[in-house]
């Protein structure tokens, strides 16, 4: 392929970037941070580029967060502070890890002693220190300590572990997807039950350095949570469909879309798109709607159903009806899934491409 | 990585291929289609891998079905006759399938005037033949002409294109999920739709000389619409948790599974593994149960939910306790997805890494 000018030079479905609005992305979650007093530690796995984690750092992000050993490889070529905010269970892992070059920082998100003995033995044989924290449950029931004394017990072992810097605890409040306005309650009892461990970590001498949390659902009321000194959102540089539908981002600032090609219009009611399961992901929509995706440029028409190959867009709303070859752009329902589908984003400023970034750190 | 010998060696998660179990895939789908008479034309969109299709010829395949330009490409490497089941919309798509090798014998589904006139243009201008199917809509209600008589026009006007060789009619039965034994009626209501389409072709002068249809789900039940010449199965070379689910294959006919360790059991009830949705997919399961996916070992363990990283196994109806390092396999719901996720294939035998296939044909 020639090196594509605009958008028009290329196959589609294929995953375009605003540039403009995911500078303006990053511009409001860095000030939000600075006024707030909260280090930003971006997660990769929304663009998995190091050039767009390079972007990050440049808009005042402290480090990166990833979340498997290929991340923070790629990561590792732009960035010197990583959080692997996921269990390094496994040989092969922890020989990755460790084989990371030495000026990177390295911090693991555990919640386990046998996690957590993995790591020192490694971390003692490569000859270097890895920073710990231990991750707590603040209510979504996925990973986590589920108390405050197993909480302490994990946070003693890692200071007491040689080859260990215990720095503090973290945790990820994925069950909280109301819209934002409505999140009070649930933010107050995660602030409480987070409050407890903190207490008890302060009583027992473990008084964490840091304490990082925050998605990009819950990410505007970040400061709402007390005790919190560090906050990871991935979505938010690019948002998508449900960061929208919650209100945690206009739809405006959805930076990220697949553009795609109208294919048939035989049946009535509809027209279909080449942008289907392996290009949007059919991942349901935890949000009071439905449907894969919505038209960027027309928000009220909805991928009501998707197959591999296929999107429907649902026209029963509508006076519009597209035309066999017409092109729209698709905010997807949620954004990490669907970039890790593609190869490579194409940065555009209205129609033009003016940066193209490989998804480096998909895969294994 | 030193080359993997078992599965021991290879990080997770990852996918593996029982190759015992495959070939008796292959075996049993291809008896049925001698015995009924039936074309065997697979779909390469399950494995994206060329050596795969060409086990697929070995078996007894006539040709291979795609739906992408670069599944035609890939899959041309191993094979001379495909079907491309996807509407040819746009100069970009049209370029890149009249650039296949000419001893490539090309056939294309669509369903209007748009995409057979653009299609034979691009045809005339390469001096090359191409093959057409006039696809009907069987009920699905995604593509497909909607009526006899829109098909008959189709036909016609494709009989009539210089460059185009018109072959028949196509289609795909994606709403008949029902298990198989309840699969009766809609058998007959879709042998009816199909039948009111060939009689008016045959009326017309316009007797298809191929009628292409057939799905994994309504594999077994093929031989009952009438008039049909070729089948289409993708997921049957594999199968899946959802082809299991509604009796389209016994549970130990499932030949592809993904391979994880256990990374977290600090929640009671539940054991996290490492393959999320990013490994897995996230599809909800189209049968009359719950979960991403299930235990090749142990069925009635099933994945309750995924984020990206994270697979939860439900523990609550079983007194296995995995212990944080144990391996599991699992059966994900839609095997054509979550191949798709992934950048190369294990083909096993027991626990021994016998063969190694790049999917090679995804991305675009």
């Amino acid at each position: 392929m020639q090196t594509p000018h605009t958008i028009h030079d290329l196959d589609t479905p294929v995953p375009l970037v605003d540039v403009e609005r995911m500078h303006g992305n990053l511009r409001r979650v860095s000030e939000y941070c600075r006024a707030h007093g909260l280090a930003w530690r971006p997660h990769a796995k929304t663009h998995k580029s190091p050039a767009l984690a390079a972007e990050q750092m440049r808009a005042g992000a402290v480090g990166i967060t990833v979340a498997t050993p290929r991340e923070a490889e790629v990561m590792a070529q732009a960035v010197d502070d990583l959080l692997l905010a996921y269990p390094p269970i496994g040989q092969a892992r922890l020989r990755r890890l460790m084989a990371l070059p030495r000026r990177v920082r390295l911090t693991v998100g555990l919640d386990s002693a046998e996690a957590l003995g993995g790591l020192a033995a490694a971390a003692r044989e490569a000859g270097r220190r890895v920073g710990v924290l231990v991750e707590v449950d603040a209510g979504m029931g996925r990973v986590g300590v589920q108390t405050a004394a197993d909480a302490v017990a994990l946070a003693r072992a890692a200071a007491d572990e040689e080859g260990i810097d215990y720095r503090g605890v973290m945790f990820y409040p994925g069950h909280v997807r109301d819209r934002v306005e409505r999140q009070e309650d649930a933010i107050r009892a995660l602030s409480e039950r987070i409050g407890v461990v903190l207490e008890a970590l302060a009583e027992a001498g473990l008084k964490p350095e840091v304490v990082s949390g925050g998605s990009t659902p819950t990410f505007w009321r970040s400061h709402e949570i007390a005790g919190l000194t560090e906050v990871r959102p991935g979505t938010s540089i690019f948002n998508d469909r449900t960061t929208a539908e919650i209100g945690a981002c206009g739809w405006d600032e959805n930076a990220y879309s697949v553009l795609a090609t109208v294919v048939s219009v035989a049946v009535p009611g509809q027209a279909v798109v080449d942008a289907g399961s392996k290009a949007l992901s059919k991942e349901e929509i935890r949000a009071d709607t439905v449907g894969y995706g919505a038209l960027l440029d027309r928000p009220e028409i909805v991928v009501k159903s998707v197959s591999e190959e296929h999107g429907l867009l649902d026209l029963s709303r509508t006076g519009w009806r597209p035309k066999i070859g017409e092109r729209v752009r698709i905010v997807p329902n949620h954004v990490c899934v669907s970039v890790n589908l593609h190869e490579r984003l194409y940065g555009v400023r209205g129609d033009d491409i003016v940066e193209v970034w490989d998804v480096e750190a998909r895969g294994r």
